[in-house]
């Protein structure tokens, strides 16, 4: 399994991603492809104490690199030797498994669908994080890729997003929800009740766990595997989810650095402080897979440290090594509103 | 100041409507009115030792009750006699100051439009809660009145929230901010683009301090006092904040009952852990205002607990005793797009 990544994407490029895929490469986890400024990829070996590539570790070089403040819309022609353009290139020719990149996001999902290309009768690709919940975490889908959406693309998303959960999580039979305004199927906007009719028509079909309507408050107690939502609503749920997270994060420490004696009661809750940072921390869910795209690209978060990159690789790999494209590809008859099939996909 | 109440209205309803009422009475913060079974609210009075109303208490018998499973869409037609209707009349008659209810919300919203009536001009009324965050508190306007918006509409809800902050909540040039999912103007759906341009021009002429775009993290960061958004993905945010507040809530009690070591750490964080709790806990923000319509009209919690009705019953005074509505008149000639002025609002 080779996974190629964007080593120059992202606030803490080059050096977290080479640091990333040294640890991924230590744990014998992925060979890696690193796509980049050779030059600068060297310095941070160099300055990680090595002289040569360790083995499983190549360098393709790409002399440009996208920044966040490049227009997704028209970069990926304006820079074709990115290392966005070419690590995306070196996917679509087999040279890797799967692509992973910490970088301007509008970018890697322009260059995405226009380089590897979506699967056949896919409408639009999604982004596709995993959020915190009680139960340990939920796909949410999508999160920002589609801003307006119809009906057909949420439909689209709930398979996708119950397939990557069997396929690549293991979730046996995953509970699908629809992010609404209220449990009842009459709530929301036109969009949100003609999906709810589609969803339900799949569930009754047996080839989805429709579990219904969730509000923002069922999704953070874990009621659902996946969580369906248009572009727009599922970004605002993201960032909130990630606010509270820091916002909460940023209380406890204040909390327990008022005084000498609250630094004391830290210490007797050590172990339960580690592991409530390590729940609310995104970087430790991993990337955002961007599903619907005909071969693994994920995007991971712009702030990812070397363990983050390294789950990520973890992640891209059990991606490229499941079934969840052909299972997309095999499910399409169902993925179609009948009136509007055909071969626009 | 004279508040009208709900007495029947929210899960914990008559009792803690009526302790709250109880509460805001002991403190001299204004005088109710409870509307609801004469012979239920005397029951709570005698529970709490009472046999005749205290002074600056009345009781407006209302023999019908709206539940959270009646339609908001004909209830209002169909259950006359219910504390909802008769409230709002009382409203309307200028018997009181303000009406408040923690019941359903839908059917108090189509009732306050029905009998109070929108100010004119003003083309949707919004709820707009007081939403945690690190600077202590945001509004965010609309989160549920509205699933489908236009940019007019979200011009208003700038105006009204922008005129709430500083009429009621004392705050100078309070900072607007459009919720979306990105910071730059170019971000967003068809609405977002459309607003920003007429939050810009509001800006430059002076009559708003419009702070951009703001995305999820931002506004649980307070950097802003009111974020206006669409009802759905408001509503979204807002659940989501919730569900967060709570989910972290149970994790602390989690680690902190873990054992007796970690029980004893508890205590050396106690009134940390106090704060905490109280910054997190929704009833502690009180209700949402229904701005927008000709009197004041707030929504509280359904699970309002007497505290929360005080809170609310205060806010209502406050709401009641400013002149946010007279400002929200004065101001509708700013509040108007051009091209569809006229005399429907």
């Amino acid at each position: 399994m080779k996974i190629i990544l964007d080593a120059m994407g992202g606030d803490n490029a080059p050096r977290e991603i080479v640091r990333g895929a040294l640890l991924a490469q230590k744990e014998s986890e992925a060979d890696t492809v690193l796509v980049g400024r050779g030059e600068d990829i060297l310095h941070v070996l160099k300055e990680e104490g090595l002289d040569t590539l360790p083995r499983g570790m190549e360098i393709a070089h790409a002399e440009q690199v996208i920044t966040m403040d490049d227009n997704p819309s028209n970069v990926i022609k304006e820079k074709p030797d990115s290392s966005i353009v070419v690590g995306l290139d070196l996917l679509n020719k087999g040279v890797g498994d799967a692509f992973v990149s910490a970088g301007n996001t509008g970018a890697l999902l322009s260059g995405a669908t226009l380089i590897v290309k979506r699967i056949k009768g896919v409408r639009r690709a999604a982004l596709s994080p995993i959020i915190p919940t009680a139960k340990g975490g939920a796909m949410l889908i999508d999160c920002g890729a589609n801003v307006e959406c119809t009906p057909e693309y949420l439909l689209q998303f709930a398979f996708m997003g119950s397939l990557y959960a069997s396929c690549v999580m293991g979730i046996d039979k995953p509970r699908v929800g629809l992010m609404n305004i209220g449990a009842e199927e009459t709530k929301g906007d036109a969009l949100r009740k003609e999906t709810y009719k589609l969803l339900r028509q799949a569930h009754d079909d047996g080839r989805l766990l429709f579990v219904g309507n969730l509000e923002g408050r069922d999704i953070a107690f874990g009621l659902a595997d996946v969580v369906v939502s248009d572009g727009f609503s599922g970004n605002i749920m993201l960032k909130t989810t990630e606010g509270m997270g820091l916002f909460f994060a940023s209380l406890m420490k204040q909390m327990f650095t008022k005084n000498i004696i609250a630094k004391m009661g830290a210490l007797f809750v050590r172990g339960g402080l580690r592991s409530l940072k390590k729940m609310l921390d995104y970087t430790e869910y991993g990337g955002s897979p961007f599903l619907g795209v005909g071969k693994p690209v994920i995007k991971t978060h712009g702030s990812s440290n070397a363990n983050a990159i390294r789950s990520t690789i973890r992640q891209a790999r059990d991606f490229a090594a499941s079934q969840v494209i052909q299972e997309i590809a095999n499910n399409m008859e169902h993925m179609r509103l009948p009136d509007q099939g055909g071969g626009t996909g």
